[in-house]
């Protein structure tokens, strides 16, 4: 314990007449009938203690001085509380501690906010005194938390033979994927290092090196604009094995996974996960990151509307898009037109051109479309979203991506909003079956659905030049509570292959040797079969945690503006520090 | 096993009579009397494969083709060797596999030099081809015992309540300390970030937010001129904590270093570990890091000699020089006058203007200086020096500082010659009551000896502004077999003791507020007091896996210019993305 008896909040009846020395921060003093009561905290809790001028009237007269957030070193003795004030919500609440010398270590200004779990102080605030937000009880025990996470993913991995190996944080800039962050080198004027978005490559080349089975918690970057849920800087788990089938890597995963929520969260999750194909996902749930907690699932009814005198409908059908609908059950008469024209307009950002309803009576179904469809469209419609009386149905009709958006997050957003989700439960489940391209039509090309070292199909191989849309890929996505938790898949390991999927990406042949040509030359010599999975560890224990901010499983993360409001980074450099670099500033270009 | 029955380096007489599945690497490949043998290779080791036409003609037939490092999947029976071809030096070599069925996985072109151990290719060849050259047994072992050294580290902290936290990447460019590398940014043109040369300030800021006990396998970054034991990205154990004496946090890195030892190497090292002042070590072996597994200690001369008929003795002394000596025992006939001449060339590297020697006969010291030594001073020489005939006396007079780093070098240079050191020793040793400043003649100013953020010893505060230079620092390096291992220090937690500390460091108050106001603002919110402590992991490896060459403890290494040879990093990026991150390359002034 070095130097102190007890942490503050491991102070219980046992230490009862002990003579205890405590270091900590005043959460709080009070002065009672010539007392002075100090809740005294550290990152275990509180502990109570009185100064009493029978006991010091030294200690007692130095108390008076002590304010909120005051480190204080305290000597003295654990009585049992007097019956009346016993607090049961405190693990130290049956004993106080009768201060016989007091030290103080170092003051406090007023804080800027109260260090307490409920705060209402804006999030910047929080950031530029991270240090002050970072005693609020639930951020340490996020971190505690985060700390046992990587513990058991590390206990485990080590068990089954994996080796925590560390990749190059300065590495090259590679055009695919998302923005680099780039480093100037001073010693190779006008060339530059860019920051990993993953160590991807190198991971590969360990299997290639016949390391058979890597790890590392590995930090990754990313230029991108910012949303809620993602930061310049996070940090994935990333596994890399050979010789592993599919299965196998998803077994492993599995029972890795398993470990973590036995350790962190003391819950026993049943393996296998469930499966569910890429087509299938998108298909019920409108999401290829299905939260699995509810139901309320999409329904394909094109088939019984499309000869149906809503023209909406039918057309959509006759254009080779689709009608789909969610029964939002026994909801009808919680949502008015009024707020079904803001669900209307909620879908609308997802393309949806509108947003049909009905709902359902013990005579029928009723709303302004119900005149369209005759008894045994009403009556099918009826079977197939298994419809009772009070159940509000909400139909979308478009292309097939558009009706997935759409209702895939209309979905989302009733579950939350009528409380169907099950905060307690954590459902795990892959996604199997991905595309390998996506086609993307602004840059006419096709772009890699994972990356583009992923192993297509054996099968789908002769497709790759001519349908590549249909390949399918050897990858799986792990889902957790409607979020991606990774992404892992076999990789390519032979260079007629590698360089067949460069080609399919645009590559020239130049081109991918200028990039690339230092792994389709290892794939010459002796390269293994390999795959991995790499998991988000910033959201794993976001999700864990309860938490619905990423930023709060960051010790020091930045704002959506990629700034950290504590050291005020990024800031300006000398112009001698430009020059070494062989840089200059150009302002105006992009003003 | 995951799709094979064992690794081929574990497959023992146990085994024999199973059906076994084995993949790995063809490390040779021998014809021999109508049977193929293969070595099978993967990270564990080495089995013998053989192939009989008896058996399986197939088999055997496809074994024709292949070739060194192939990849092969082999399915067949463990058998017993004849008693002839039994390899005790192997741990298989009991056993053979006598194939039934063979899959060539992949195949593999003639490697630019062979997959073994001892090799003498060049290490820019190595490094181009690190994949291959990370199959080479040595260097899998290297890596397997990093491996070990960070989990015997991850699991003591663990359990000594320490959590594991990830602090920033991209951070703010501080002046102080070694040269940053930058990070441009998009969204704030003009500005930029740096990589982090160690998580310091954080870990400090930590401490203010009640952390009490961070550590963190931390990379660190340092845009130096690499000499053969820099890398521009390393490794360190950083550990930090609140409330812990300087006697404490070192007890604390004894007991992590006593589990490594133990864990990773079955040593037990007894602690605590022996300590020794800066200025005992700097005088009894002119260095800071001590190699303490061999004697040759630099003994003072300056009293014996000052009235010395040597006047370069003589006025050394006079000028407030020293003048010291090693005693090389026994090796008076080993060392020619041109031996000797070397020697000299070799102390003028550090500034010794010359190097007097004397060599001992049974009749007395003779060489081309004893003549100026009386009868008393040549026995009083003999004393000091404990000289037996036959012993090689070396001497330099100079300047204190020269003195020191001249015999210091030569004290290990002639303990490696002449093999005093004991390979098998691992001698930890803590330096301790460092100077808190050093004074640069160059910058005409004090610069901190460790950082701006040790705290000075108490006694000494008075003496910050008065007599800089005598001012010690809390502060403790901890050295193995002459190696700096880490450092640590008590910090500053008061804002008037770091003010006045930037002050003597040369910042205005305005420059000690723009680039560390937020750690003074800290300091004014509840700082506890803190220490800590960093070790270089990748140091640590080297020397516990006996390597020399700090590039073998890293998977992905760059050269002494800072250069990827495997994926050509530093490279050139495109015009594009130089304009989004407000750039242009300046490279005329520099060239």
């Amino acid at each position: 314990m070095f130097g102190r008896s007890y942490f503050c909040g491991e102070v219980t009846e046992e230490a009862i007449g002990e003579k205890v020395t405590l270091k900590g921060w005043v959460q709080k003093r009070r002065d009672l009938g010539g007392l002075i009561f100090i809740d005294l905290r550290d990152r275990t809790g509180l502990v109570q203690i009185v100064f009493n001028p029978d006991v010091s009237p030294e200690a007692l007269s130095l108390a008076e001085k002590v304010r909120t957030e005051y480190v204080l070193d305290v000597k003295g003795t654990v009585i049992a509380r007097s019956e009346g004030s016993i607090n049961e919500n405190l693990k130290t609440g049956r004993i106080e501690v009768q201060a016989e010398e007091l030290t103080i270590i170092n003051e406090a200004k007023t804080t800027p906010f109260v260090i307490a779990d409920k705060t209402d102080v804006s999030e910047d605030v929080r950031l530029k005194y991270r240090y002050l937000d970072l005693r609020r009880p639930v951020m340490f025990e996020t971190f505690k938390m985060r700390h046992q996470v990587t513990k058991a993913i590390r206990d485990f991995l080590d068990g089954e033979g994996f080796l925590d190996v560390e990749t190059p944080i300065l590495t090259k800039s590679t055009p695919e994927g998302a923005r680099d962050y780039l480093v100037p080198s001073r010693v190779h004027p006008g060339e530059f290092y860019a920051l990993p978005q993953s160590p991807q490559i190198f991971k590969q080349l360990m299997m290639v090196g016949g390391f058979e089975r890597y790890y590392q918690i590995a930090r990754c970057f990313r230029d991108e604009d910012l949303r809620a849920d993602r930061q310049p800087e996070f940090t994935q788990v990333d596994i890399e094995t050979s010789f592993l089938s599919q299965e196998e890597i998803m077994g492993l995963t599995e029972k890795m996974m398993q470990k973590v929520m036995k350790d962190v969260k003391g819950m026993d999750v049943t393996v296998p996960f469930p499966r569910m194909s890429y087509e299938e996902a998108m298909g019920r749930f409108g999401s290829d990151k299905p939260d699995t907690r509810f139901g309320m699932e999409l329904v394909d009814l094109s088939e019984t509307v499309k000869d149906s005198g809503f023209k909406v409908f039918a057309s959509a059908v006759a254009n080779g898009g689709q009608v789909k609908a969610i029964n939002v059950k026994g909801a009808a008469a919680n949502y008015s037109r009024k707020d079904i024209d803001g669900l209307t307009e909620f879908v609308s950002v997802y393309g949806a051109k509108g947003l049909a309803w009905l709902k359902a009576e013990e005579d029928g179904l009723k709303g302004p479309i119900s005149k369209f469809f005759g008894e045994e469209e009403q009556a099918a419609l009826q079977a197939k979203l298994e419809v009772s009386a009070g159940d509000l149905l909400l139909f979308v009709a478009d292309k097939k991506a558009v009706v997935a958006d759409a209702l895939g997050a209309l979905r989302l957003k009733l579950g939350k909003e009528l409380g169907l989700i099950d905060q307690s439960k954590f459902n795990f489940l892959w996604i199997t079956d991905w595309p390998l391209l996506e086609f993307d039509e602004e840059a006419d090309r096709y772009f890699a659905a994972h990356h583009p070292f992923t192993m297509p199909v054996r099968d789908d191989l002769p497709l790759l030049e001519s349908d590549p849309a249909s390949v399918k890929a050897q990858a799986y996505d792990l889902v957790l509570n409607g979020y991606e938790l990774g992404g892992g898949s076999l990789r390519i390991f032979e260079r007629d292959v590698q360089e067949k999927m460069f080609s399919v990406l645009g590559f020239t042949k130049e081109q991918a040797v200028e990039q690339f040509g230092f792994l389709l030359e290892a794939f010459e010599y002796g390269t293994p079969p390999h795959g991995g999975i790499a998991l988000g560890l910033d959201r794993m224990v976001m999700l864990l945690a309860g938490r619905t901010n990423l930023r709060d499983t960051i010790a020091f993360p930045k704002t959506a503006s990629a700034s950290d409001l504590l050291t005020d980074a990024p800031g300006e450099v000398s112009g001698a520090q430009l020059d070494e670099l062989h840089l200059a500033l150009n302002l105006k270009k992009n003003q």
